[in-house]
């Protein structure tokens, strides 16, 4: 036996990386499920600032006659939600998050972070009637963004293609759900105020467009019952009195009166349909924690396969060794020394295959999630559109998309044709001096 | 002060998770610098392997009448590198490398392990003469070929971007370096024998196109001064004799004689141009590393910067805390009660702006890897039509390359173009039980 035989035998073996790389994937899969906690606590926060910014809107809208009551009580209940949050935020440890996906999520976490320290100052001048119902929503709108980036992030890392899906398909869900929620806080400002108007009502039908388009990569994404469950909702009945209201909302020519009383029944509607997309979301979260779970076990019951293989003292150089070689030279396995400890069960896979179909089976993986994470490349670009804007123009964040939607509008172009569009010509554009 | 409010204050602030996605950034670069290390480590190995291939061919070609003298004492140099390199191997650790990618490093690493493991064996076959210039060609180059793999995930896996496009100029560069080495090993078998044919003929011509394409996208990435050392070493005296040996392969009609004593000019010529390639090769290893500690000592002042910060108090509300808002309610921030410890130096930017253009660094910094991981596409399309062959056709590795192969010259495609064909006709192919 040379120099290198005996090294070799030193040497840790590949079954023992084999077992490495299942060490990562099980840290992997513990960080997903961390992450999902992570989420199912983001919707409940986000659902409740929802209705929060629907009663604001009721309250500045009647002039602070009407809501008040409900408005405070609403306060309440988001506290103890934003409570659950910061403590499902301080459990993320930066050991358990990946390098580089940690720190855009860290920085995510960020940025939401700040959005909710001054949640208190937004609504002491709401309460106040310090400030109109648009200029509300969008503060709102700004802080449930923040949050939902959380969630972005976290689909766009998970390494896994079955927990990968459902991220996705929940983010585009909670996406198109805080459209709907826009959608109620737009209505409830107009029916309140008594009087058609023609940007609220563009808005709107803006807001109702984009829903659509994300239900339809929910439903993509997701598994078959949450799909069916979905369709179902489109039937209820309180469907059909949002759809009656939608119709008068957009319809009414501009300065026309709305009836005032309606305001009521139109954030009833939509808080019915809100709750129901809530539940939706709710039983997508348990799905994606099950999943966790699942793949979790698989994953824990692969290493205990290896490491029983590793005490069996299979990994040393086994008959199978030279097959490294015997797909290269073009034929079946030499019949080199047959060295002891070399006979595993017959039935079983030899350490060699297990090498081989592990790299195949990352590699399928790493496949199949470029295809999931495709899905989300409309979201970045108009990000990264935005990001130039703000860059070359020395625009803040809502300008930037504002001009952005000005450009789609006025083209009748889609918001991510024009950012890819404007991307396109980045390198061109000087950038000012900051 | 509200209850939320109060809670604002217990919990984390947007300057502490700031601080988190630091620290990520920090063990990334870690990681990266230690993943150098590594590569660095295997660019010496895969050297003297290539070495030893060549001298195995010149030995085996004549017979056993040469060159064993200066085999046997590659063998030892290579066990030395083989040693060096499993202790870098060793050296990984689980936790240091991200969940996913970690995966696919050690999964890549078990491969190029058990490569090694049989080392011995290949060589005791070549030394008995046992096996032919082909077979051991192959069998070298499936054993280069995992030991680049490792390199390739490195560089697929780095998310900053200055230090990603060095390690895709890195492993372009390796990987044109071994097609060289493969061009040596052919042309030594051929002179040695004594005769040309035409099988090895196309192969020479086919690894001498595939080299350039390589030494593109090393020169697209890399930095001015390398591409300038790579540009002189196309002009040394040693180049004109491997080109004029180069010809003297090509152009000689199959099944008439080749100078036997030409062989080992074409061997020193060749491993010339090895060893000037090598040394780019450890340049811009050494140009990785000083990259990683520069970027590393950025991101510590930055850490220190920010921990200063919170030192000082400045996470608490500040005046500019109502910023997050500002942007969406289209105006500057409302004078809100201007609370104690609000006061940073006025030059500084405020911790609402550096959460901001932390986001959008790293927002910009994603952008451009995906770039740079662009020209990684190739190989990965390639290798996942392998394994789509693999599966459906129950082929190994080396026939589905070959029938790939195949398939492109039969074309007259590139390998890429016949991989993005299979691919997108895969789901079409029936699977045929395992």
């Amino acid at each position: 036996m040379s120099n290198v035989a005996e090294l070799a035998h030193a040497m840790k073996t590949s079954l023992d990386y084999l077992i490495d790389a299942k060490r990562c994937e099980i840290a992997e899969l513990k960080r997903l499920a961390q992450t999902s906690g992570l989420v199912d606590g983001i919707g409940g926060l986000v659902h409740a600032l929802q209705r929060e910014r629907g009663l604001s809107n009721l309250y500045l809208a009647s002039g602070g006659s009407r809501s008040l009551e409900a408005l405070m009580a609403q306060h309440r209940l988001t506290d103890q939600l934003v409570q659950l949050s910061a403590q499902t935020f301080e459990g993320l440890d930066v050991e358990a998050h990946p390098a580089a996906h940690g720190a855009r999520l860290f920085a995510r976490v960020a940025l939401a972070a700040q959005g909710l320290s001054v949640l208190d100052a937004l609504r002491q001048r709401v309460l106040a009637c310090a400030e109109n119902t648009v200029r509300t929503s969008a503060a709102y709108a700004r802080l449930i963004d923040a949050l939902l980036a959380v969630v972005f992030e976290a689909a766009d890392s998970a390494a896994d293609p079955a927990i990968s899906r459902l991220l996705v398909a929940l983010f585009n869900f909670s996406q198109g759900k805080e459209l709907a929620g826009q959608e109620r806080a737009t209505g409830s400002a107009l029916f309140a105020a008594g009087q058609a108007q023609a940007e609220a009502q563009q808005r709107l039908m803006r807001l109702i467009d984009s829903q659509e388009r994300c239900f339809l990569v929910f439903a993509e994404f997701s598994g078959e019952s949450l799909r069916a469950r979905w369709r179902d909702l489109q039937t209820v009945e309180g469907v059909a009195t949002l759809e009656r209201l939608r119709r008068v909302l957009l319809s009414t020519p501009p300065t026309q009166p709305l009836d005032v009383e309606a305001s009521q029944s139109w954030f009833d509607a939509c808080t019915q349909r809100l709750d129901a997309m809530r539940g939706i979301e709710v039983e997508l979260t348990a799905e994606l924690q099950a999943r966790c779970r699942e793949r979790l076990r698989a994953a824990n019951d692969d290493l205990r396969g290896l490491q029983t293989r590793l005490a069996r003292g299979e990994a040393s150089l086994g008959a199978d060794a030279f097959e490294f070689f015997a797909d290269a030279v073009g034929g079946s396995a030499p019949p080199v020394q047959a060295s002891a400890g070399a006979v595993g069960p017959q039935l079983e896979r030899s350490v060699h295959e297990l090498v081989h179909a592990q790299a195949q089976q990352l590699q399928a993986m790493s496949a199949e999630l470029e295809a999931v994470r495709a899905s989300l490349q409309e979201r970045k670009l108009i990000e990264r559109a935005k990001g130039v804007l703000m860059a070359h123009r020395q625009l803040s964040e809502e300008d930037a998309h504002s001009t952005l939607r000005r450009l789609a509008m006025d083209q009748g172009k889609r918001l991510v044709e024009v950012a890819e569009a404007l991307l396109a010509m980045a390198p061109m554009l000087p950038t000012e001096p900051r």
